[in-house]
């Protein structure tokens, strides 16, 4: 891969060969880079855990990472982020790393731009890293995607991870559901707008972030009202399968998507995706580096 | 020591073990950390003394120190400090430092949370790792801290410092007397509203910063007023005794709490304690990690 | 050097020396540095390329950097620009680079202060760093400065580079002419307002920057008019010698100072600047930490 820009774009091999590195860098396995590369983390959002997890990662496959202030830089002058982009390549930089507010930004990166472009989140788009742990944290419970059920609830039209997981699930084999207030269906037409039989029946319920920044309002519900039409509940989670566990991108809204006293729960891997970001993130930094000469 | 959160919490053999290798390491002892730990400064409020210094120092003891944008974070997404941590702690930190404008942010992350915890200052609340360097700066100049008299003056109720010094000076036999507006006494009904004759039988006279950032204001003196009664002016100054040294946790208000002329005098150590600061810190980091597995 | 604060502080041998050095790095030389040097980057304006440009020079040549978030620094709580810096030195510093808003800021620097101070940029005064880049970058490209025609067009009278490249140029035996709006000509009265036969006669054709954070405005002309009478449009690039270049210091204004379509056109050498930037500032951090015990 030069880039790492949409599920979409990503084939099922390269999806599986990111996994399987991963699980060996969770074993212990040494990075393979032979030359020391620069790289530099463009958040034009706020970010905590994938802006660590990606500075952590590229650390850890021995990368020079090279700090910017996106609140900072000279964007705040006007200038376009293909001049912003052009420049940190002029600089040196093997990849950036880029996360904004704007649907599909990458595109005006396409022509002209030799530096690597890993998407780390473009407005209400895609969120392909994510999604990459996502598949990684399911394979690791289940050893599979064949077959699982997958119901993904909450604010879906705001979402990049809905819209990043659910093009790879599918196409791995999975059943996928949403569960949503209409108004926050936007592309997924077949959604639900009650939990009907989900609980009882899903292998794996992800929650997804009510996303006050993008304008999301809880569309005529109160926080508690809900929390008990679409969160998922104490009494909901005793509903669950037996081996059925619980998913969530983060931040979490506790008492809103999930009771708080879930996100600790034995079947919550809310904390563990997280953990497994780390590997997934190495596994995509050092296949992109590696590709360059 | 897990975590390094309030001087009370620290026992005078600890405090002291820190001191002797802070001087060792302003010896030019090598640090002895037997793998790469990942550490993050979490700081809620701007600095620059105390983040730099522990920027240094960490990455002097060998640690790699991955960067974190408080003012960018997801808390402005409404994230908890809990779950910034527990996410920090899932990438794989080993110690977090923080400073937070709120008293004992601290007591939530006691349960539950694994990573190393060192505070670099509670709102009005601790900022022991700035006692320890007071202390080292102190034991340096006299060789002990029984019978010293020190004087605090200025902002205590505001300060951390004051308070983090105060347990400590005390448990190691120094007397410790304060002067400030009635107003600012807080906790410590003893104050003095007069300098008396503190000038002429300290010691140490360490001013503290009138912190108009935490809603101090005058209380009816102006500047010039104030620095003309609490402050220590050139006058004051010279009536100190001959060995008799000034100390400040700085930021400094020049011609606040001290002339300007002061603040780089023979007997100013305030930007000693800025030197001194980054072996203690040191001595802290090195101290936590090593009992790390 | 101890610092590199102006242009017209330093020697034609002393910047011969930085050209040569630069070039040596740009062929792949290795950096000579004895010890661990600690430097810091003090950008209290926006910046993308200068700043990622100096911390990638500064890992570079094997230097700590200990990052600085001036907008997150106690300057927020008063804290003077020369305590700031004082207490950098204290904590360690070899060198600090800074931008700052005020014209000559270091000025209140050269007494007491003995960490090395970089001026990356003082308000509308000087920027030597980016005025060596554009040297190194001109006699790569033509081998001599003597008798080179230079035009440099816009917004003359806040331009910190304007200054800074008129000084050398002349010193090294180029002509240098000015186009700008007659209100833009600051301290350059020779300036034509109009292009004239310049076009047909540059070597360089250097554009700047309107700079809106400056509070330029048009001066009475539109975007367009002011492109149409003063920017780089495409009638006039064609018009331009054979080997004549077009260089501009960026962030670029698209569309006002210089047609978008010419920002990389053959003759631009707008990108090629900025990767000229990393090996110049290169030979001056090093040059500078050199001089230090």
């Amino acid at each position: 891969m030069k880039n790492l820009l949409s599920m979409e774009e990503v084939s099922n091999e390269q999806i599986q060969a990111i996994l399987k590195r991963a699980a060996e860098f969770e074993a212990g396995a040494k990075p393979h880079l032979e030359r020391d590369y620069l790289i530099a983390n463009l958040f034009f959002e706020p970010s905590t855990r994938t802006k660590t997890s990606f500075e952590t990662a590229e650390r850890k496959v021995g990368a020079t990472v090279i700090p910017f202030e996106a609140g900072f830089s000279s964007t705040l002058k006007g200038e376009t982020l293909y001049d912003t982009v052009k420049t940190l390549e002029s600089i040196g930089m093997d990849a950036v790393v880029i996360r904004h507010k704007q649907d599909a930004y990458y595109e005006e990166l396409l022509e002209g731009i030799n530096v690597s472009v890993i998407n780390a989140g473009d407005g209400a788009g895609q969120h392909p890293s994510q999604s990459m742990l996502d598949l990684y944290t399911i394979f690791k419970e289940f050893g599979k995607f064949e077959g699982l059920n997958v119901t993904i609830a909450g604010d879906i039209s705001h979402s990049r991870v809905a819209k990043s997981d659910v093009t790879a699930l599918r196409r791995f084999g999975a059943n996928v559901n949403f569960v949503c207030p209409p108004e926050w269906q936007g592309e997924f037409k077949e959604s639900h707008s009650e939990w009907g039989d989900l609980i009882e029946t899903s292998d794996v319920i992800m929650l997804l972030r009510v996303q006050h920044e993008r304008d999301a309002d809880y569309e005529g519900f109160t926080t508690e009202s809900y929390h008990e039409k679409y969160g998922l509940t104490v009494e909901r989670e005793q509903r669950m399968k037996d081996d059925a566990i619980i998913m969530h991108p983060a931040p979490v809204n506790r008492g809103v998507e999930i009771d708080s006293s879930l996100v600790e729960c034995d079947r919550s891997r809310i904390f563990k995706q997280v953990h497994n970001g780390v590997f997934v993130r190495m596994a995509i930094v050092e296949s992109i580096l590696k590709e360059r000469k």
